[in-house]
């Protein structure tokens, strides 16, 4: 039986949007390990209930359910030992880059691209989304992007310390990209494929390395439908 | 033969402050290697010549002389084996976590305590160090931190992925404190060394985790000459 990931999608089911399952598409994609993906929609906890979990991904493999990208990481790297490393036998390193993609590059690009994301759900998901991130955010949706351009020039010097990891390498994992690049990669797609906007200048480092994620396995990810 | 390790001071020969210096400090303590400290101040470059380098730290191991702290991190790993391990066989993240150290945590910090260093400095190498050190700030010492009781929350809310990382766990390498907890704690040490300015509040993870790492081997960096 083949691998399967259950991705969030909105109206069409091959607009997989979410950062978690970008990390998780990612490592199943540098482990070449072949597999299909699931559409599931925000509102669908019913049909995540064989996992005993509520959000996506969820990675389906034969007759086993992992839910969570970072377990989904382990479980990989535990299951599949032929195939590229992407935690190297040491997984507390990637916490702390996990950590800074979540506090620095992830929770700073929702505040430039959330209200991109509402046109994109089909109308049953679309009242939990905005009364969940009306709530998180405190504030209507159009008001928190309100003033994009103003914010973007902090947003791209708050990244400075990827610029500073990629001096002499070309993936944060070295030669060849690992779990440290799906992290930040996965937070890059979502903004790609919810908006237009261009987060990043075409000069920054970091947009060569972008570029060069979106370039591996043919262009995986650079294929994927995007805005 | 012991190991030797050159490391920086002022006039005070056992009042070490460079964070470079306490990366390898603490990673020679990690590994429960003792070492002989050899004060090294700014404008002894003649000393070091046998290393062909001209910075600290340098670490004397028999006939080899190795100096830069991250060669260092790796040397050790690969000498003795049989010790806890830094890098765990895998450098690559920990270059982030140095990147992020070196381009927040450090930066930010040297504008907060630049000022204090000129008073622990003899008079050979005192005006090298103003020299060098008013070019890369561009203004006098004494202004650069000026304004730091009003730059400090700022400063603070930007060590949010260092808490989000520690959630959970002791030290970023885990159950044990690694590399990634040198690097920082290297920072952090030169702070308390050179500078009264209580730069985390008590009840900050960051504190918390700044404690275990002073108890560590006894309270070797706990019981350090500091301000």
């Amino acid at each position: 039986m083949g691998l399967k990931l259950f991705e969030l999608c909105g109206q069409d089911p091959v607009r997989v949007f979410s950062p978690f399952c970008w990390r998780s598409r990612m490592a199943l994609t540098l482990k070449g390990l072949p597999f299909e993906s699931v559409p599931w929609r925000f509102t669908e906890t019913d049909r995540l209930a064989f996992a005993q979990h509520d959000k996506v991904p969820v990675l389906v493999d034969g007759d086993r359910a992992v839910p969570d990208s970072w377990a989904i990481a382990q479980y990989l790297d535990a299951t599949y030992p032929g195939t590229p490393s992407l935690l190297h036998g040491n997984p507390e390193p990637y916490l702390f880059v996990a950590a800074w993609n979540d506090t620095v590059v992830q929770a700073g690009i929702s505040r430039l691209i959330v209200s991109d994301i509402p046109p994109l759900l089909g109308e049953k998901e679309l009242p939990y989304f905005m009364e969940s991130r009306e709530k998180r955010f405190g504030m209507p949706l159009a008001e928190v992007t309100a003033d994009r351009d103003v914010k973007l020039p902090a947003y791209r010097a708050s990244l400075q310390p990827m610029r500073q990891a990629l001096k002499g390498r070309d993936f944060l994992g070295g030669a060849a990209p690992d779990y440290a690049d799906c992290i930040v990669f996965g937070t890059f797609m979502w903004a790609r494929v919810v908006s237009p906007l261009a987060v990043l200048e075409a000069d920054d480092p970091i947009h060569a390395w972008r570029e060069r994620m979106l370039d591996l396995a043919g262009g995986m990810a650079r294929n994927a439908p995007c805005c």
